[in-house]
């Protein structure tokens, strides 16, 4: 703050000095020099998940003329993928990007930052964050981490992972050592699933040694980079527990207090820039690698209805369940539920039909 | 610019007299006061469109320290809603706001930067946009027209209008007077529908009176405003020539030269903002809007297969006709059709069999 204070005296001075008729120097010139560390929960090989970290950072710099340096860090450079809240919480970094039901084992409230089973798509998850009550039950919620969170990104609809064999009922799930995690795995438990915890690196080993069953990770974009389809043919779709999985940057609530109003105001739009950037970038990705992918002899399968069927029963009795022991869980599921609901019938009509009916057919 | 100069010898001199060890005065501290004007091609009762200009002007002044002002009109306080282009092309405003299929009529290529009959829904433009070619074509476009364009949000699949009568088969789209613009009143002409130009005032009384069959607007949430279901009980969809209309800003090519890098690293992302803001709002405001005019005795109907295969075929032809007369529309056509056609696998894997299960059950 020494530079910034003499600038300060410096310009008063000089203004005084030669016409007395200056008004107060600018508040962009007493911008301070802010250099953050960011965690982020992802490894560099995810590009378009990682990627977000580094548009966001990058575009804080341009609006800052230099001056608020945020450089972003991999999983697990300064803290590991899943210890990302506890790093900016403790202020061991000032900013972290993460999938908020990476938390979900400290409090299943978490997930409606992130994904839901049976939930919302992108679209939905970002129309209740930001036009209904999303952003400001989360926020609530997090400030009890003191931490101030932002969209951070979204994957749109996930596949349902890689399988050894085909799940053809609701039956093959029991037994099934299944590499998902959290609220996925609290779900698929009651219908006999086991869920199994394997680092991203570690799958592929996994799948072909036998130790899993199946194992899901993102979509065709990012699993086709991890080879899945050389160890474990079936790829099931779709992901109902991440009908659209968001990102969120979390910002040290200490921190966010102590800045300048336009960084403030940088954080809250490119990290917005860096929310659509992501699923602009997945949609591009993912159709070209599901082509490969399908090329490459991987067969393609949607999980059958009685299986659709049983895991959201499965998730529904989940949701009750937790939402009459959690007091935080069962007021934003409250919300978060009627706006979900609501969400069907519109869908329905214009998009869905839309879609439907011209994603069936090719123009020349 | 006489303050700005000002500032910049003020400031070294009182630098090299105090200390002679400063390093040059912040690019920030030199930022130049700007007022600009925005022409808006929309009314403000169409607050979500409308509404888009707001928070980007609103945003660019917090990013600028209040230095970068730009003020919204509403059409037509400048320039009537489909002169914004010219209005930015001559300089009469230094940026505007507004749907580039209004200028449809001076060249078919403006179509591909907002809405191109069964075309992309609101995610697949906006990922052709920012991942695909889409904005370097559309860039090169528009620099012959003197504008730099930005996305400036999105509606979402729209419906397909109020009819006083319902339309059964494409026999009953012939001689049919429709108030419905630019390419979709090309495609529709080709099966004897009278495309009719009312401005959106006039809408319900040319309804009311008969002078119109038909008139398509928006979606629930602005249509109901307008009260067309008084006169016209039959609400059709999809919306086919508008699976996702993209809105732009439009920033004089001269002006955008001259500005800061960091005012335009601040349009960058704004306009960002602004694009994913709108979609969200509108997603968050249709359902309610469906329902209540659902209970106002709106007959929700929509178009048959044969009327929508009808109007896809008339589409293909116009697309084919077009392309083979025009070589600016045929080299983004090339580009946009082969993105369009190569989303279609992707998105009935995951996402539409997601939203088809799930939009299909209330979680309670």
């Amino acid at each position: 703050m020494e530079r910034r204070s003499f600038l300060k005296k410096a310009a008063v001075g000089s203004v005084a000095g030669a016409t007395g008729a200056m008004t107060a120097p600018s508040l962009a010139a007493e911008l301070p020099t802010l250099n953050w560390r960011l965690a982020s929960s992802f490894p560099k090989n995810l590009d378009t998940i990682y990627g977000a970290a580094e548009t966001f950072c990058h575009r804080i710099k341009e609006l800052t003329d230099g001056k608020f340096n945020i450089r972003p860090y991999a999983a697990p450079e300064i803290v590991p993928f899943n210890a990302v809240l506890d790093a900016v919480k403790d202020g061991t970094v000032e900013i972290g990007h993460t999938a908020s039901y990476y938390y979900y084992g400290k409090d299943a409230t978490f997930a409606f930052d992130c994904a839901v089973p049976f939930g919302m798509t992108s679209r939905q998850q970002t129309a209740w964050m930001m036009h209904g009550n999303g952003m400001k039950l989360m926020r609530e919620f997090f400030a009890e981490h003191n931490v101030v969170n932002f969209l951070g990104g979204n994957t749109g609809t996930q596949m349902g992972g890689w399988f050894r064999k085909e799940i053809k009922s609701p039956e093959d799930l029991k037994g099934l050592k299944f590499r998902v995690g959290g609220f996925a795995g609290k779900v698929l438990a009651k219908l006999g699933t086991i869920p199994v915890q394997v680092a991203g690196g570690e799958i592929y080993t996994s799948l072909e040694k036998g130790a899993i069953d199946a194992a899901e990770w993102v979509g065709p974009y990012d699993d086709e980079k991890l080879g899945f389809n050389k160890v474990a043919k079936v790829y099931h779709y779709p992901g109902w527990w991440e009908g659209g999985a968001q990102l969120s940057f979390y910002v040290g609530k200490k921190e966010w207090d102590k800045l300048p109003k336009l960084y403030q105001a940088a954080i809250e739009t490119a990290s917005l820039e860096a929310h659509i950037n992501m699923q602009a970038k997945y949609d591009a990705r993912n159709p070209s690698a599901l082509a490969r992918l399908i090329q490459d002899k991987t067969i393609l399968k949607p999980f059958p209805q009685s299986v659709m069927e049983a895991c959201f029963n499965a998730a529904q009795e989940t949701f009750t369940e937790e939402a009459a022991k959690n007091p935080k869980f069962n007021k934003v599921y409250t919300d978060w539920v009627a706006f979900r609901n609501n969400q069907s019938q519109w869908f329905n009509v214009a998009e869905q039909s839309f879609a439907r009916f011209n994603m069936a057919r090719k123009l020349k």
